[in-house]
């Protein structure tokens, strides 16, 4: 009963297979290497995407961080959700890798700004001539860090609005596969056809050790993003390796049968919880993340049975017994309906 | 006969074995992991500094980067030989760590400052007050860039002339197992014992798929790091991946027996080329890299051959026959004997 | 009729005259003359601060960028008001010289946070390890942005708060002698006795061509900031001329009659904008400046009769004569009854 | 006799005056005002250069590291000389400004590269792929940090060698005027005309009191160039003052006039220490710099006349008295010929 995060489970297997596979004899370095273009062609693939500037690295926040440094210049603003990870959860790395780039923090419901709200956002800046930030990219998080999804309107009403600016359009795919999965589009719909410009197309938190593709659609990106690359120190040698486990990862859909597994498994113990006399969702979610609040004693139950999550807020081991506290669940590929189910029994007492 | 680089080669057997051992169930992330855990005080048993702050990071520029920012100011010039991989083969990942430290390049033969060349080029900074740069951490590598080591009693001269200035030494070790091979010291002789304060103790070059440890000795580095290091983008979330290839790479000594088998091939390689004619060798190799030169016709007869090696200038496809033209070869941990007399072999004619 | 800002009028003549006097002869450069010296010993006086670390630079946003950057490491965030300068107005200069500190935005009305606003930001901050900015200095505006003026009470209770989070202070004093001449206290009550750990004293603003200071209470922070106001083009060569501009700004309390004269006309012209029927004050003015609105038609007058201001949103040339329009009215040490009395009379039609 | 700086002595009457007269009444802040304007046409005037990007900074470590931080990026090197000021007297300020672009130190005698040195130099880089820095800028000083002057022909051929390369040039001309003076063309000959691309044009060390303007001959850099001018904190809100010292300097050729005074000044300097037994010229003066070497004796009495200069070595207070030590001797515009004689006379003793 792991739903501590989708960084916490097992690589899927087949993706081991290929890292032993791809351990045979030499290969260039530094991305040089046959798997590696591979790996780039596979990913233009999926996009539909034949001109597109593709690049591996072994970190979300790096991918994140590079893409955003090099679609802005450091006097500029990002707009992005108050929750984004970009803001929240990396440290301040952005600021790092851009040399000082703001990020304004666009509000919105269900952890997703609106074409309104980035709206009003974008003209507040780049009001004041040169004494106040201009205006630079958006960067808007699918799935969103509390679970919900943007519907492909959605998505294109905010790539309009920027376009209205001149501003590019990054997405932050951590989760890239689970929203795939839950929209039931193509990777290119969701993405360039929707107007969004550059992608951090997510791995590790789908069943790969560390890789997560940085996506250009217009390569004129590539040059100036390899160089930031490697100054960056995100440059791998033995390349071949980050490239095996992306082959595997879009062998065979692999990605989005890992994808519906953690969808599935999010959805099972979100209809239990729905059915749970006093567990309160907080949102509705959309793919393999869950926001709820039950009771300290049930909790007490769950954690003495040996459960792994997150609880949010406040002390669950000890206070008022019926006091609700928040928790935050996650599901990756490898959560079994055995384990929801078992979860929500103890949850129910 | 693959002489290119050391991270050209596969990863040990007994490492890919323990990436697929660690890849059972569930760990926590962001190495809060038991085997983290494990691997961090392994580190600490080989340098036998039970305090040592120790952290893993995914490659060499990353560790070499973030060690200095962490010892150094932004006004401060960092010592370095001249042909440093820190000055010349990271595209100023150095100066983007550390937000613009300088690096000063201090001259010696054989790719190794000397504790003469390195007191005046200290006493040629922070003559100026504060226009001037300040003198800041003094950066060796061990082995070096041309496959030169620094002897114990060198280390120690470098490291007294370091701390009469109050400066602490950082030791770049991309390759500090071939080094301490050839030395026969301890990792403790090698490094504290000798004045070191810092090392990047490399595994990638040495059979390992991509890990490299930093080793603070005085554990008030510690914090500052770790945020240096999730600022940076290098703390990787399924951590356990990097913890199981260290201590597969210190269990039995491995790590010493690959340094090992790279240069007994090294060692065989250099000796077959001082006794053929016609080859010049640029250095004396001590470690698993040699730079040496011979004949165009020789280069066109290894190429035809299928040798893969770097020729470090002209070109070797067309011009007179007999020109010398320069060469590296470097032997990693899988060089065979039969390699190696093969290459010798048909470069001889 | 000039209320466009207090940096479009003239320069004080007693500064005018001291600029003439102190070009004379041969000075030491950067600050090592006898000038700067006394011109120290002054600031150390107004403050009561014998300890202090007092420099000179031209800009404020260099003096709150190079202050903030000494109380701050780049992974940290800076706690400043939605409205803050350092925020709205200086295009990213803070996150320049920190090398990417984070501002987050507390929020409280009149342009001031409060002692509550700031301890639930504190709060949600550093709660994710290294994953989020770590919390950092305190940066506060006296007087604020809109005109108004935190008193000593609420300075206390903010500092309180800071140190509580064992945070620094800083205190944006652009416009501190109009603050200090409402409040009628010392320099040192509303700073060091209050909490307050480093200020910028503007005096550009307030009569000066271009000087403003920096004050550090704890002399610790002396050598970092002249290492970095010098790696930031700020240590003037020519620096008796700043020196002599301080000087003649303190001498006789000029400064605070300056102030005294810009908050009296300050006063004159709210106190007309209140007893004018249709005139909507935002804020309660408290200093030199003030935000209100008036319909367009007197807009209309007032720009026909060359008065200069800004009218801060909408376009006062077209549209509803009876539309109100929001106005900033700043007043400076040469603003004349005369002229304030003018612009309420063409003002009221 | 004040020979230690060109930045010790005292600003241009007319300087002053311009200064006085430029306080009357109210002008727009931040250069939108018509002093600023007019000092814009006028340095356009001077370089005829009607589509320059001209702007007003205080420092020339400002305006230097600006012009370099706008023509490089941050994972390139500038190729400067071993002496130049960016490298050895601005604290790190290009690699701040520039967010780490590195500097490459071409050597040259008499403080000059030469076209073959510098072709060296940039032969040497971009040749590693990303792992090296790339190509940048060139920068070269005019007159140089020792006093010597680069030809018509010198300058065109460095130009025409960055040019191989696409790379843009750069002249700090701290000493312009000095080492226009000595060459006696015009200002565009001696930049744009010779294939310079942005000029420091130094006021500061000519009799302002604080003035250095940038020049672009090509306006494409302008906007990027304004936003990093407020970013950086040089942008005054009292333009008016800073374009009223650059209108006075300009005027009737004041500028000129006070370049051939220290010129001047500086040749009968040389010529009398030419004629003086016992005197050694390390370089051959030819702007308003001399580095020469006299005995202790001679020294000690200078010093105990009052002269003020800088002792570049070595203690002259005590030890041989014949022991030459080598002193470092500027004159500005302000220095008289009876000074110099005086200073002659004392050193003959």
């Amino acid at each position: 009963m792991n739903f501590a995060s989708d960084n916490t489970g097992p690589v899927h297997p087949n993706v081991m297979a290929a890292l032993n596979a791809a351990n045979m004899g030499y290969a260039l370095p530094y991305g040089a290497d046959d798997a590696t273009a591979q790996a780039v062609q596979d990913i233009r693939d999926v996009f539909e995407a034949p001109e597109a500037a593709v690049y591996l690295v072994s970190l979300g926040t790096a991918a994140n961080s590079l893409i955003l440094a090099t679609l802005s210049q450091p006097w500029e603003t990002v707009f992005c959700h108050t929750v984004a990870h970009i803001h929240e959860d990396e440290c301040n790395a952005p600021e790092f890798y851009t040399g000082g780039t703001k990020l304004t923090l666009v509000p919105g419901d269900d952890a997703k700004m609106t074409a309104q709200s980035l709206r009003k956002s974008i003209l507040a800046e780049e009001t004041r001539g040169v004494h106040g930030p201009q205006r630079g990219p958006v960067s808007l998080t699918q799935a969103t860090e509390r679970g919900t999804i943007y519907s492909l309107a959605e998505i294109q009403e905010i790539s309009a609005t920027a376009k209205d600016f001149g501003l590019p359009v990054h997405m932050d795919g951590a989760r890239f596969a689970n929203a795939l999965q839950t929209l039931g589009c193509s990777a290119a719909q969701m993405t360039w056809k929707s107007g969004v410009d550059a992608v951090t197309f997510g791995g590790t938190k789908n069943g790969l050790m560390a890789v997560e593709a940085v996506v250009f659609f217009d390569p004129k990106h590539a040059w100036e993003f390899e160089l930031r690359r490697k100054r960056g120190a995100h440059l791998f040698s033995k390349h071949r390796f980050l490239a095996a486990q992306m082959q595997a990862y879009l062998a065979g859909d692999l990605w989005l049968d890992m994808a519906e597994k953690s969808n599935t498994a999010c959805a099972r113990l979100a209809q239990g919880l729905k059915q749970t006399p006093g567990v309160v969702l907080d949102f509705e979610p959309q793919a393999n993340i869950i926001f709820a609040q039950w009771s300290r004693a049930a909790h007490q139950r769950l954690h003495a049975a040996g459960a792994k999550y997150y609880v949010m807020a406040g002390d669950h081991t000890t206070g008022p017994a019926d006091e609700l506290l928040p928790a935050r669940l996650v599901t990756d590929w490898s959560a079994s309906p055995e384990d929801v189910d078992r979860f929500l029994e103890i949850l129910r007492g």
